[in-house]
């Protein structure tokens, strides 16, 4: 295995042991599945996306997941609280931007942004390019923009921000401001199942919680998910088959075998 | 195969192929699966339900579904929104009045017909009673009225707002000014499964998306989730199962089997 | 049998046969297992939990839950109005106070149990502590006290509420003034999965329908959750397969079964 597998491998094996407390404020669409994606990786999943309490618990949370995917006035303005009260305790707190390039979610997670720096922002392309000023498609959270076209907005989002840039697609790319790693396995009917991109979101948010190297977290995520992703469609007949598969998957996979058939590799000599 | 059977799977080609983008604004308890029926059908499921975004997002929308199961007063407000994004841009939206007879649910789902008219009201027979003014019994999204007590009230509102009504229920009646059609497929567990009711509005939606006669559009959505349903059910131990198969069975099923197997009647020129 | 494990079935009996509607104000992680819960146990949920209809619906339901697991204004304020419509026309009613220990939330359960005499408490350790007014941990819906060190505060409970106090944990038990009764049946994946506490309140609230002795509806609740868990755990390989097969088996499990397996003991003389 090269360094990189290595270090993926120890994350996951550290994520199962520590059991790291996730807050989540997220959308009403994926909060169940989010919830038992946490679970069968080993974190412990709390929705606390209230503003009188989601500042508050940031600090005893192990890490905290901002998703603007249903953006309401009272769970925004949690939102904004929770990325406060995670910037106040040094607890690591992860954006995922879903839907940005619609106004008031870009507006929710700016705000966000603006009060904390994040461990990692989790995006598509669309949302890179929205985030970073760029124009994007604008069909809301399925926009459709490439991943390679999105990387000179994430490397700007790097520096403007100084986090970890995640971009999801048919290949991922993750990006600090010295490295840059890709990840390349994963299943298409990962984007015929809602709720996917959104809890590697939370995935990413677990490994922060017990990796403080947070491009490590964010490539673990993603190879955890995606290697989970490519054992379950083995044994699916379709997406509803392929979702329950994957929670199980979560739960069975073996450390060495995230690392070892992630399709990991270090490009950032080669950018 | 008759007409409305070549027809029904010629609108589950185009579904397929043309992946609308469906505008969901619906309940808590079934949004996630409402989001993985339509992505398993074929359609790209986009849950903008915000006052803030509401409006716009419909017109960048295929078509557009308001379901009424769980309203707060931000989302009503954005459902009414919706219902007036839609009217102004020409995409077509379908009512889900789930609940309808219970006061504020009812006086949403008013409020949205009265800003624009819609493709399709989705009901059952309860709900279809008390949007036309007719007392229905009041065990909320639950009511027992039988499909065959509701059709004088269903034509009536049709008239009223000049759309097509479908009314689900062991056979499901599907009419317009001109036309009435039955769909006698499906399976008993379809009603032991949260939202699969919620999920055929969401269909619906989506065909209209793709199928600019409603009637058809309609007729289509429940053609297809019945005999989704039947196939499930022949592989399923119980309603957990049936739950995850019928997801599968959106995906696998091939247009013809729905046209051919939806127990589709044109019943215009009998009742 | 024994006199506890015949009143068990004959319970599982009559939630089938009568099929109670339960009114659900509930979480946005939750909502969908519960419902489906419910629906395979073979009750009727209806998820009404908005200001305006929540007091209304509570006379027309057989049975309410209140579970706090992520409150926010309106649905608090919905909470506290349903407590007080449940209390009006004498309908059952159970309390979940999800993460009680919390600020916000605490408030909400206590205000509820300020309007209303509710049927059964159902919580954890952690959560039975708070509502007592003893010290509990922090960690929010996932703290860990065990459930032996809450016993004390629970039957303080049951004397300053006049209720049945269910505690769940790797052993529940459920008193009230003169009882006393444990089940030792379940699985360690019920901790897997999301919501399999909350429906154990959810099914408390259909039992409180249709079996007037409290302390037998809320015994039957654990012990059919709990037989269907151990059932469900031998057919799964993960977390994913289990949620599903304890939905199936809520459905097949026989009321015999229960009693026989649940692992119910009178410990009242005990203890």
């Amino acid at each position: 295995m090269t360094e990189l597998s290595n270090l993926v491998a120890e994350s996951v094996e550290r994520l199962r042991r520590d059991k790291p407390l996730v807050q989540c404020l997220t959308n009403i669409v994926v909060a169940n599945f989010t919830a038992n994606v946490l679970l069968s990786a080993g974190a412990v999943p709390a929705m606390v996306d209230n503003p009188e309490e989601s500042e508050g618990f940031a600090s005893v949370a192990d890490a905290v997941l901002v998703n603007t995917g249903t953006p309401y006035r009272e769970t925004a303005e949690a939102m904004v609280a929770a990325a406060r009260g995670a910037a106040n305790s040094n607890t690591p707190w992860v954006l995922d931007p879903v839907g940005a390039g619609m106004p008031w979610r870009t507006q929710v997670a700016l705000a966000a942004l603006h009060v904390a720096t994040p461990a990692v922002i989790r995006a598509n392309a669309s949302e890179v390019l929205t985030l970073a000023g760029t124009d994007a498609s604008a069909r809301g959270p399925e926009a459709g923009d490439a991943v390679e076209d999105a990387l000179t907005s994430a490397a700007q989002l790097v520096r403007t921000h100084g986090c970890v840039v995640a971009i999801s697609g048919p290949v991922d790319h993750i990006l600090d401001a010295d490295r840059h790693v890709t990840v390349s396995s994963g299943h298409e009917w990962m984007t015929r199942v809602t709720g996917v991109g959104c809890s590697l979101g939370a995935l990413t948010a677990a490994f922060a919680g017990v990796q403080n190297d947070y491009l490590i977290a964010a490539t673990s995520a993603t190879a955890l998910l995606c290697v989970a992703a490519e054992r379950a469609a083995k044994r699916s007949v379709g997406p509803g088959a392929f979702a329950q598969a994957l929670v199980d998957e979560l739960f069975l996979v073996s450390p060495d075998e995230v690392g070892e058939r992630g399709g990991l590799r270090d490009v950032t000599a080669e950018i």
